[in-house]
């Protein structure tokens, strides 16, 4: 039969496989695929996002890895293996050694030089290539390996979803011509589908922001699942990215010959934007339809902090409506990372009156302000929503407790540092290509391609000679999937609240034979149906504990979750054992008929 | 056909793999195995002990690691996969955190946590066991896992000999009883009798000391080479052992009862053993026959750095004629190290008078002694050589600048701390059991088993339920092959001045073939038969490189080393291929024989 074994002596017996499930949760777990791999006995918690992985989960891992190997075989990708272990200077020179910031694990060796726990490997692969080959002729090239990766991650969370130490498949390819590039990065595209394609995996293919990684192009396979990380947001017409990079469509300018000068008006406690609108409304109500939140430009303080440590305070203004989404903000700054201004960061600004800050105190940066004790200053650097088009009008902080000032005119009346993408998106919001209303919905990053382009080749001074004979920079593709990632993906995209229910292709088994009953004739049987089935390729966990109630095997069996499983017990004396798939109907097999059964119905789970 | 493939897609284009090789050694490079894998393109160094594997190396070490994990699983060992990364504390509990010294490398987290890299793994495994498992019918137990592991060596060297980073196969068993434990041990140990059988590694194995592991029994494999790290010895009479685990025959004590009192001479300008013996014989001849360098305790001051930093000046007493090992000196006082003394622990001791150090000043600990100056201090340790047994006469130093004592008698004139195995081993030495005189030969460390006993279950707490419904502390053994040092191993035993010559278990592919000529039709020939080939599980390097001459394909072919070169060229106008073993004369086969010929070749080297 033409079932795929991963590896042989597939029969997995419950008596002395290293294994225990655990009924109750795990305390520190949040999501579906955390709590059930721990449970059920697949991996166990080694340090904050540091996780071992036992038998049955390290089965399932190496099935994961075998489908993403082939698919990079199958595109021509080469593999090899870098370590984990790097020196400083590789990264120190792409600038990356700082821009990581505290997410990077740092080390000294006993001679004291610096070390890093390589988070991606760009500069290596670079340096590799650099290092044999040297002419056009060598390219188009594409390399990957499967390695362990590491990031000190502030908030890792979810077990195997965002790790500190975890498994990533990376491929870099290595072109002369953008159009080479363009081609490298397609046939990695194409083996990604193949690859979740062929894991069962649901994913979309959405933009993306390359972050850290610098380069132009780049897309994430998110699978969607409510636990995600990663809000996405599609529209009818096919547009799809990562809400942080989805870009604002920018409305026309507004013409401001009519509008009336800025006045500032009296609004006692109105710290917040209800409370400024039901003010406004009461107070100064407009004609021709009440004020909203949307007429309102709310000023948020943040503070920043570089790469190199520097901490800055930053204003973001965007319509009082719409929140500032902090992943969208950061994906703006990177690698700078942002969050709320403390007390300390409004103490060191005395121009900011908290609920009410305007625009008349802020940016443009280099220009200077006075401050209410009279001291000059300079303005904080100021970045507004990319709807604050010149023009627009605006209700907003006055810089005084109780004071706003109304109609004040973009362009007019004030000016910033620039525009940033900050502000939240929501669903109904327009397509950036006009392709209808997006709709947003969460996924899981299971990977991620850019079009890096030239900057590591530059930085590094990986050149080919060209067919001219003249020296081109390489034009590099980065392309990343996280494998111990995808195990609980797959995890969260199937279970139920009895257990895991695996694929057959990832299964950590094909199949589960539970003996029920007192009798050696059912573990006899039981034994020879499960050899026989090993002997025909299929993979078995085999309950063979004499001492445990059907009940606990059949809760055992549906929290380690293979697809089908067989029940050998009372049904033996009339000549028939269960066949019971995870999720369907369960059906009466004669004995002698049980392994032909079994098999064909594997073969058809594994679609063989 | 029976030829088992590791991977599809087995057709490897020298046009296009990523290798380049090198006609130059690399600088850095002392052995064989080190210059040839870095010449013909299997690793690349990315620092000092840490080596990156390019696709050639990865083959070989996937060879390797298929045939561990085949026979680990053979005889029931578990297959699990801990973290690299860990945090402190179970190797605090075990002392392992300070006992590893400089040697561990060593991180904080971004919120200032300790962690290490793993050197091994004995603490992580005891706490899974212990959180798994509680009764004693879960035993025994055995897990493994292949998985990369880190040590800070002070002098990384020989390429994958003694790396930084490298892969270990690391196996743990579980037993409740002694007699468990050793039934686990030995089949750990045919297992790795099989590995090194089935990998062609020729191997011997030596009784070991247990170093910072901890445990009672252990023993070494070794693979005989010149360039081995390891000196081993063997008797006649069967007995084998690490050379830092030789334990010297004690002498039966001597009767003094005749002997003359000690007497101090005159011995101007002998500071060394030779000048000493010179004078002797000139001065103070001896009736019966010469003085000898073996009539003479020479004592060595060191200076000893204990795992918590604290450095001590140590004197170690040894007959004159040997030298003191500084490996068994290291093994002997595990986990501290030891140097010797500088100038600096000179002047803290004025009472060693450089030369001329005798007992009189030395040990016991404690005790105080006068300085020259007439200061009163703690003696120093001072550890004898077994063969200092007492009643034994010796000339040694009289801690005065150009006096020696003579007939200075062991026990009567002078005590120690103890004994310590810190001199060198000779050849024709006795072996202590009796079974004649040693020869001494050095091998490389390729696998290291160890009876560790309850030294982690104690530290860690793991106990199990025991028949009797007791509480009993499990008993554990650990067990570890140098995965890629079995590479470098390999290599080391197979090759010859034109490049490696690998067996063909472990072989990157089985065939490589070469294209040599011009015309379209040898490339032809050529890549229809490596496609035949690729089609019958035969793995092949295919040269089609077109405008490489025939010299430097065939001193490639030699260089990268698979078992087989078929030549498809000048004879293919009579309709004959060349097939020459890398090792052994060629023939000339008719080209439409040519696959059959070579399935044979290839599964006749593999033993099919």
């Amino acid at each position: 039969m033409s079932i795929a074994s991963s590896r042989s002596g597939d029969l997995l017996r419950l008596s002395t496989l290293f294994v225990r499930t655990l009924r109750e949760d795990p305390a520190e777990a949040e999501v579906a695929s955390h709590k059930l791999l721990v449970r059920a006995g697949y991996i166990r918690r080694a340090a904050p996002g540091v996780y071992t992985w036992l038998p049955l989960g390290l089965r399932v891992l190496a099935k994961v890895e075998a489908v993403v190997r082939e698919e990079m075989a199958a595109i021509g990708a080469q593999e090899v293996h870098f370590p984990a272990l790097l020196p400083r200077e590789p990264y120190e020179a792409t600038g990356r050694w700082t821009e990581y910031g505290p997410n990077l694990f740092r080390l000294k060796d006993r001679k004291d030089a610096d070390y890093l726990l390589a988070p991606t490997h760009e500069e290596m692969f670079t340096l590799l290539v650099k290092d044999l080959y040297s002419s056009y002729k060598d390219l188009p090239l594409t390399l990957f390996q499967i390695q362990t990766k590491y990031r000190d991650e502030a908030r890792p969370r979810a077990g195997l979803i965002r790790g500190r130490e975890f498994i990533m498949k990376d491929a870099y390819s290595f072109d002369v011509t953008d159009e080479g590039l363009a081609a490298s990065y397609e046939k990695q595209r194409g083996a990604y589908q193949r690859i979740f394609d062929r894991l069962g995996l649901d994913y979309v293919i959405v933009s993306a922001t390359s972050g850290a990684m610098g380069g132009s192009r780049s897309e994430e396979f998110l699978s969607p699942s409510p636990i995600g990380e990663d809000t996405f947001v599609r529209s009818p017409g096919g547009y799809a990215a990562n809400v942080e990079a989805v870009v604002t469509p920018v409305p026309d300018p507004v013409p401001y010959d009519d509008a009336p000068a800025a006045h500032v008006e009296d609004t006692p406690d109105t710290p917040t934007i209800d409370t400024l609108v039901a003010c406004a409304n009461e107070r100064f109500p407009r004609p021709d339809r009440a004020w909203t939140a949307a007429d309102t430009l709310k000023n948020v303080v943040l503070a920043v902090t570089h790469p190199d440590g520097r901490r800055e305070v930053l204003v973001v203004g965007v319509p009082g409506d719409r929140d500032v989404d902090v992943k969208r903000l950061e994906a703006a700054l990177a690698p700078a990372e942002a969050e709320p201004a403390t007390e300390a960061d409004f103490a060191a600004h005395p121009e900011l009156v908290k609920g009410y800050i305007g625009p008349a105190v802020l940016g443009p940066q280099g220009e200077q302000v006075e401050t209410p004790e009279g001291d000059k200053v300079s303005r904080i650097r100021y970045l507004l929503d990319p709807r604050v088009v010149p023009g627009t009008r605006w209700i907003t902080g006055a810089n005084e407790p109780g004071k706003h000032v109304f109609d004040l005119v973009a362009g007019r009346d004030f000016t910033a540092d620039g525009t940033i993408e900050a502000a939240e998106v929501r669903a109904g919001d327009p397509a950036p290509d006009g392709s209808g209303p997006l709709e947003l919905a969460r996924g899981i990053e299971i990977g991620h391609i850019f079009q890096l382009g030239r900057k590591y080749a530059d930085a590094l001074g990986l050149t080919v000679l060209d067919e001219n004979g003249k020296q081109a920079v390489v034009t590099m593709g980065s392309y990343g999937i996280g494998v111990t990632r995808i195990v609980a993906a797959l995890a969260e995209a199937n279970h139920d609240d009895k257990g895991l229910a695996w694929p057959a292709h990832v299964a950590p088994a094909h199949v589960h034979v539970v003996a029920t009953g007192k009798g050696t004739d059912v573990f006899d049987a039981a034994e020879r149906l499960s050899s026989r089935l090993v002997a025909e390729g299929v993979e078995v966990v085999y309950d063979d504990r004499p001492k445990v109630s059907p009940g606990v095997k059949f809760a055992d069996a549906e929290l380690l979750g293979a697809p089908l499983l067989v029940v050998v017990g009372r049904g033996l004396a009339d000549g028939v054992v269960e066949v019971r798939p995870r999720a369907g109907e369960s059906r009466q097999v004669p004995v002698d008929e049980a392994v032909a059964a079994v098999v064909a119905d594997v073969e058809a789970l594994l679609g063989a």
